[in-house]
């Protein structure tokens, strides 16, 4: 597997990814409604931003990570990240790399922390995930996420300084 | 004092109030380079978002405050605010009545909870407004703001409950 900057012809392999992860609704605070313009506007940030895809051994695209910093101005020096990979792909360890490219591309680019502000509590692998990662959970905001099966669940603020 | 729904005409006043503001770099997580027109879109936001606005005995634009949902989707039942309030009337109140106004409105428009996720910790007053209002800190993103005169400082995430 390898990991690139994303180019814009990765988004035809990212946007059904999306889609279902918008419509089962376990995962994202997407809109429904939400455009695909939209979505490749907030997956392909604008620099500072950058988008990074996973690539398998046949070069499909199985996974992309989005940076951008999670505030502006005076906060800009905190970083965001988003990830979604292809579920037909997990368990591969994708998410996992892109979470240590992540971190390191981050750091090279001069943030001082990355904080997720919506890690759905009940996605425990996830959680571990970014747990293993460094990460800590700043605080859970309470019944924040209405979960299709769970009901409404706390979404984590994650963090960790770079 | 009256507060009543914004109108495209109301901007005219914000506008140099916003800019004065992002100058100063105290308070808002804004670039600087931040363009009047993203900055509409910002303070109007589209439906369900909703601005509201503070008025003087003469007509005068002296506060505004936004409403939207913090996040989409399965989280969009979270609101966020901002407020912006004209510094020559700081000290009347201004702020404190936008406060309950947008509470009211949103539990109105169906909202569970309000969330704030980036109130500079040396702001003690407005955090000190917060709390009286109902406002928990949740959290403190350590360092998360580089204040021009106390360098690195916290950003509260709080939140209450409608």
């Amino acid at each position: 597997m390898l990991i690139r900057e994303a180019t814009r012809d990765d988004w035809s392999a990212i946007w059904p990814l999306l889609e279902r992860d918008i419509v089962a609704g376990e995962t994202f605070c997407f809109d429904r409604d939400l455009t695909e313009d939209q979505a490749r506007q907030t997956w392909f940030p604008q620099l500072p931003g950058r988008a990074v895809v996973a690539v398998d051994d046949q070069g499909a695209v199985v996974g992309i990570a989005t940076i951008r910093p999670n505030h502006g101005g005076p906060a800009a020096h905190i970083a965001n990240a988003s990830f979604l990979v292809d579920p037909e792909h997990a368990g591969c360890g994708i998410r996992r790399a892109l979470g240590a490219h992540v971190l390191d591309q981050a750091r090279a680019d001069g943030y001082r922390a990355m904080q997720f502000n919506a890690v759905v509590e009940t996605s425990t692998r996830a959680v571990a995930l970014w747990r293993s990662l460094g990460f800590d959970v700043l605080a859970t905001v309470p019944e924040a996420f209405h979960h299709p099966v769970d009901g409404y669940v706390g979404l984590h603020i994650m963090y960790r300084r770079l």
